[in-house]
């Protein structure tokens, strides 16, 4: 299968050319950009020389159907709403990386601003949670792939949303991540010498990944659900981690916490529940697609508090996009990704 | 006054060094190192040539009874407890920058673990939350000065617990420090290799600090509370930022809290409460010694957001340890403490 | 004496204000800059809130020359070339801290490219490496601050070069530097997360301080000298390194050069030789004014190693600045200038 | 095939077990560890779970000689010098990943101290620089895989030092390491708050992977070749530069070195010489094996420069131990090494 890859200098693309790279169905033919047209990949980012030396192109959707069989949009907020309409036309699949449509239209103008896709184009959007919607995606051809900060929290709350263990108000998602997540656009919040050394909380209760984890969230509890999100940046390049806080209404311990996250996600490879006592670090899924999920009971305040650490490009992004197109395609869910985490 | 140090290694003891190295009225005279004695303090710590060049010596009260005026215990938990009660029956100012003797003997025993000092002496420490206990601590001599966690916390908590604005139960601290506040004892958790681009959530449930937090926030808001505290390693060495959850119980808004704090802190100068729409973030504080707070109320979910910034060495230490020398010796509140942020 | 910093939003800018505000002699009460006219500092960083409350203005020097005393350029190359001129024909103090007045013309056109400063007012320039121009600087009223790289690589080779013990050919300067020697300018080299995790060698023979550190070292050895210089960014925030590698002619020991250096630095509070068999780190001078140098003489290879630490916006720029004001005004050499290195 | 690795819990085990994890060929089925002997691997190292969930074991050469094909040893320096030679009596490949049997006997005990290896056992050593060593190694039973300095340094001079366009006197190695070189023995310079934010020079003069370089350049050279070699570890985890100046003695353009340099790595996959006027950086091998040149002359001074970029725990340990296993087995040189690099 041959796959063009559409913003293809931002950090997802890079991510996705790097785990394609050593997929055994796939290969990346096609890099679109607009703003490097004819450039090499190789000479704005050494990293990828002798790996890839196909020059960039403009976007051409009809030189895209009949050379490619998937688009994969790693494009800025804005971009994909309009291209995508037109590739729903054609036989090819498609994986929007954006957050175009993964929101409502209300919801969208709402935390986005600017004009939403079309209703009729995002309600054939399907969300590409990996874990949650397997079935979905697997007669999909059109992927919504969700936010990182949404994965995290999505994985992490799910599970316990479904029980009467816990109530539903007063949830609280304190997220913290490496710089990757803001892309490689440059504002002098990520300036080196500014950001290092620095923890910075930022857009509290703006963030736009909120309304897609209370929207799934809702969905997936029956009931509606509202979040607090709080996001801070850390001076690392990649990892995710959210703690999470949620007021328990009954007496059940880490233990009866544990065996139901256990048991949720048994057959899900890339979830990995830590040892109760124990909590994951993002270091420990560097490069991977893993979702490290850690469990905390804290009996004397009657809280749970589930930690979740993923690779913010990688699960967060490139690695689930390609866990889609496995589904997509009935390949096992872990080609090109079976990577071990880098560490140290 | 010519003060001693106890402990004089640890990070704690340089930034008291440091500090007091401009202090108009104070000169460091006696550094007491047990496991160094007779070293040059400048052999271990080369940034410390030329400025400090005395050898350091073994601990003797009978000696630092003629010698100093004040003596500062700057040492790993458990040895001040059995030093300070001798102390105590000299005319030596004391303050302990240690935990031995900030909770009651039963907290004590049940969080750090081992025996607490005995309680008559524990009575006579004087909790040196400087901002919160002025006239106490202008007439103590023997002082405790607060944890890193205990102080950024209290100071964002407290003007807010005295109201009827917030429930009390359901208080959440997600603490994220730099590692200097894990001082320079060895550890794999420490190691450069393995906390570089690490995010480590660590001793959930269990922080000794907590008891301390919960102590004196019960007290100021005269009903017992207990709060949720979660505590994060990040890659950085200084700085220090809890971002503190609170559900409200009525409508209020970020103003109306923004003015509670402004008014509450108004003659004290190193509170610097951000301006609404601002969050502060460590780097903004490093090596002063300013508690920076923001304030944000998230009108969709009815909870208060409390951010606070302290440097954990200069605030969340050294730097509280010579504010409360001034108020012990009705010296201005900033002498050896006018120090700008380190930027960038 | 009042001061106005001309470019008061860039790093050296910030770094004259912090250590400004402890000099006894010296009050900043202008800040100039052009792109923020009207704006508080402590918006833009609020590190400064409750330090520096004054809005910034725009540049007019008859609104100065009534008003203050020193003007120091903190600018952009290419800015100061055209004010300092009229500056010079006020009574006013004028420390120059970018490249523009470093250069003969020759050197400044090849070297920087664009026009230089007249000759005749480059002429009115007194170079303020600050141990080794001394009494030219106390006669002073116009000074051109050195570049970092060139302090570090000056004041670890002037005492050497003035012996017969090395070849003057083969000099080689293998400089390292924290980003912020690169400034507050955004690029994609000193983007997070770009730069973290990445060592980066830079404009290797085309480095706009080598024409500076050869003309000073000719002049100083009484014969032509070019130098190897080559740069490279680290991921930290402060602190330059030079190490310098110089062929010896003869059988001289680490002990011999020691004494040389000592000898030579001997009134020289901000110089700190280390002793030998150790190097200097950059950490360990952070935040200060220090000019740690190492010695090492490989035998083996007959090559002599001078390793040289400062930080870069302090020694390397707004520190020497003002020790070179103290100097013009007969003030002790360290004032403002006192503090302890920030550690850890 | 299968391995086995002693000292399992070292960093470059764990590279090795990342890397064989997706080698088609070779399994890691033993791992060994005398200080964890039964303990899983993954529970001192999270971030393989579910990876290698088999126990770590004690050392047993008869049962790895019925269970294996190859040894890996990353143990520390001392370790494999007494278990090597009984290896060599068995049917075993066997790989060193320790400095134990790269030098002479009378190299070894000047530079490391302590006993060498048997001279006897020690000739039976193959060097393992994989692109310059190729078929000694394709004929090896025993590989002795070069350190990380050497192999960076080795592969930058190599080319030139065949030539008389340089004066063979007065080369200089100013080498930079991340961290994960020192490995993961806890100390204070790697303790991060120490190491963070700082450059530390360290061991001039005395690094033993000097004789390493300097016997093999001489070998290469036909001539005794002696190199100046200066360390410093640089605040980040991996990555390793070396940036090496040569004295040309005649008139040679970059140009020309770079065609030298071509031509001699033309067969080699993992070499990248980057295009002229761009140098290489850390960054873009990380994770990877490649080995990234950078050439500049620098005519002004009559000095080459040669710059060379790799991962250090990859080409300059476990992926040039893999490289030569491949060799060893005529598999594809790039077997279990096609990663990309992980960028950012």
């Amino acid at each position: 299968m041959k796959a063009a890859i559409v913003g293809a200098t931002g950090y997802s693309a890079l991510e996705l050319i790097r785990l394609l790279n050593r997929h055994p169905h796939v290969t990346v033919t096609e890099m679109i950009s607009h703003s490097h047209d004819e450039e090499l990949l190789s000479d704005m980012y050494p990293h990828m020389k002798a790996i890839i030396e196909k020059p960039m192109i403009e976007y051409d959707l009809s030189y895209l159907e009949k050379e490619v069989d998937v688009v994969f949009f790693a494009t800025p907020a804005g971009i994909s709403k309009s291209l995508v309409p037109e590739v729903l036309k054609t036989s090819l699949q498609c994986i929007d990386l954006s957050g175009d449509f993964r929101l409502l239209k209300k919801d969208y103008e709402e935390w986005y601003g600017g004009e939403a896709a079309a209703s009729e184009v995002q309600k054939k959007a399907t969300f590409g949670l990996a874990e949650i919607y397997k079935e979905e995606i697997k007669n999909a051809a059109f992927i919504s792939n969700p936010g990182c900060y949404s994965t995290a929290a999505l994985l992490g709350l799910i599970p316990i949303v479904q029980t009467e263990w816990i109530t539903k108000k007063g949830i609280v998602i304190d997220a913290k991540s490496g710089t990757s997540g803001a892309g490689r656009k440059l504002s002098r919040m990520t300036h080196f010498s500014e950001m290092n050394e620095a923890l910075i909380p930022y857009k509290f209760g703006k963030h736009q990944h909120t309304p897609e984890i209370e929207h799934y969230l809702s969905k997936e509890a029956g009931e509606e659900i509202k979040v607090t999100l709080a996001t801070h940046l850390v001076p690392m390049t990649r990892g995710l981690l959210c703690t999470m806080y949620l007021p328990l209404n009954q007496s059940v311990t880490s233990k009866d916490i544990w065996e139901l996250y256990q048991s949720f996600y048994e057959h899900d490879p890339f979830i990995r529940l830590q040892p109760l006592g124990t909590l994951p670090q993002t270091k420990q899924v560097t490069g991977s697609n893993y979702v490290d999920i850690g469990i905390h009971v804290d009996e004397r305040t009657e809280q749970l508090i589930i930690v979740v650490a993923i690779d913010n490009l990688v699960k967060g992004a490139a690695g689930q996009a390609i866990q889609n197109l496995n589904l997509m395609n009935d390949w096992p869910i872990d080609e090109g990704l079976e990577y071990s985490p880098l560490y140290p």
